[in-house]
């Protein structure tokens, strides 16, 4: 089973394009996986600020045990599109989430690009089929790769195929990201939004609504969450968690008890608005507490503490 | 500082009235941190239930770093409830959520407790005011002292006082708490439900309308959380992941990029019910998937993997 192997050997040139937040942490991890990068970028600053960012991240990369070392060896910048993706493998595509760019940049890319080639978007906001909608070439190989801010580090790549996708590139994709250690799920439906910024986007709404209500503070909120369901979240999902709430009788003895107070509090959901009012409570209430916490600082704890959970997870792996 | 053991010293005697699956868990901490444990249950098996329960604990207690042997030492059964809370310091309850079973369990519960009695309900459903309306003595001493399951194992405790209970209460309960090594947070504002399951309300209905929807299967989407996720707010809570989402730019940022899109989503919720199609829908593949697994199993995957977390962080520990 050198499966992992081959596939990073016929997909060594990658492209990234947009070298934003997303695509520096992106470009890390396919060179500390021997990779070769291509960053295009028209910002002037994109080498500078590409350089900086991977040698932050080099420590974290280090820490869950990846290469590290060199990693700007086999990483290129060229701003010009057209030569950037000229012998791609792989493009990986970070830019602004305006759908009338992402259709250009794609009618552009096409024209470039070998018939192989995979064409990956990290787009949260887009879907392929949308995205896809003036490409008359390689409509088949575009799909999302939608990874988990940092991408270097959060395990998750959701790989959402359009309408248009060819099978071969999802099951390519998939062979991709799990040769680079991710853990990439196909969904079986395109859904604006995809499935994990659905959910946090509806925990959230709970969130800004018992803020609002005074119930509890923003810090207070978090301290909640870090000592209940994060916890219990990172180590099972929340079907396996209610199965197990259930007791030994698993999903009907948990909805036996708890269904009927669920569909009442679902269909009596308050309005809830993140208006401008709301959002200034949030802001002050985070000015107040980890806000007054410089960012690269609170950056380096949530490193720590995400790979000490990776790893500890790692350590009792059982399915 | 020895305030911990102080208060411990002063709350010494315990009595658990419920001796179901959270009643034997919090024996087994209180146990475990040196208390005297009288437990009230009806059941005339409930000595054989619990000391089963504890002898399952003892090794996550054990893996916890918290004394484990001979727990039972300390522990005594008394059917009879006047009889069981006549010298207690502390009454933890755990008891049927029934609105009326409680509130006369308490009217009894008072005529026999000295006046600086802690009455802590475990209840996740039920308000300390509603518990309270048929008291006349103590319902100055009630509060909701709510876990997460389980309690021996997940730090958090909900603190909800009602509308009678004295200020001096809460914070004796919060240190009672805090003392036996649990995460204690005080909500503001009596809602019901509390904080944590709301939470956990709020996303499950997203989970079970991405499933009825058919975008991901039930394990699909557990893989989904514990990968992205459930890693990111076992580390840091919503507010603080999403101040760090906005880059060094915080809140502000976050809000200009995703607000509106937020916002809109808030509005056009689409209407989840949890009716007995969406529970089979669930049953269904959690028996084709995780429900295959012996529910034991579970159990002992899930310790371990909370431990394993638990450990890590707390190794990682910063503020």
């Amino acid at each position: 089973m050198n499966e992992p192997t081959e596939i990073l050997d016929r997909r060594r040139n990658v492209t990234v394009v947009g070298a934003g937040v997303i695509g520096a942490s992106w470009t890390a991890l396919f060179l500390s996986q021997g990779l070769r990068v291509v960053v295009n970028d028209p910002r002037p600053d994109a080498e500078t600020a590409v350089k900086r960012d991977i040698a932050k991240i080099a420590p974290v990369l280090a820490a869950l045990g990846l290469p590290h070392e060199d990693l700007a060896e086999n990483l290129r910048f060229e701003p010009d599109l057209e030569r950037a993706v000229e012998n791609a493998d792989v493009v990986q595509e970070n830019g602004p989430e305006r759908i009338d760019f992402k259709q250009e940049l794609w009618e552009r890319i096409e024209r470039r690009v070998s018939p192989e080639v995979l064409l990956l978007s990290s787009s949260s906001a887009r879907t392929a089929t949308e995205q896809a909608s003036r490409m008359t070439r390689r409509a088949g190989r575009l799909l999302i790769g939608h990874p988990f801010n940092p991408p270097h580090l959060i395990p998750l790549v959701e790989i959402v195929p359009g309408e248009r996708t060819e099978l071969a590139a999802v099951a390519e994709a998939v062979a991709f990201y799990r040769a680079l250690g991710k853990t990439a799920l196909v969904l079986r439906k395109e859904i604006p939004g995809f499935v994990a910024n659905r959910l946090q986007r509806a925990l959230f709404r709970e969130c800004v609504h018992l803020v609002g209500e005074g119930v509890v503070t923003a810090d207070e909120l978090d301290e909640i969450v870090t000592s209940s369901i994060g916890l219990r979240w990172a180590a099972d999902g929340p079907f396996r968690s209610f199965h197990l709430g259930g007791g030994p009788g698993g999903f009907p003895a948990f909805f036996k008890q708890f269904a009927a107070s669920m569909d009442a509090a679902w269909k009596n959901q308050p309005t809830v608005r993140l208006d401008q009012a709301a959002q200034d409570l949030v802001i002050a209430q985070a000015d107040a507490s980890f806000g007054t916490i410089p960012y690269e600082q609170l950056e380096d704890e949530r490193a720590a503490r995400q790979i000490a959970v990776l790893r500890a997870l790692d350590a009792v792996k059982t399915t």
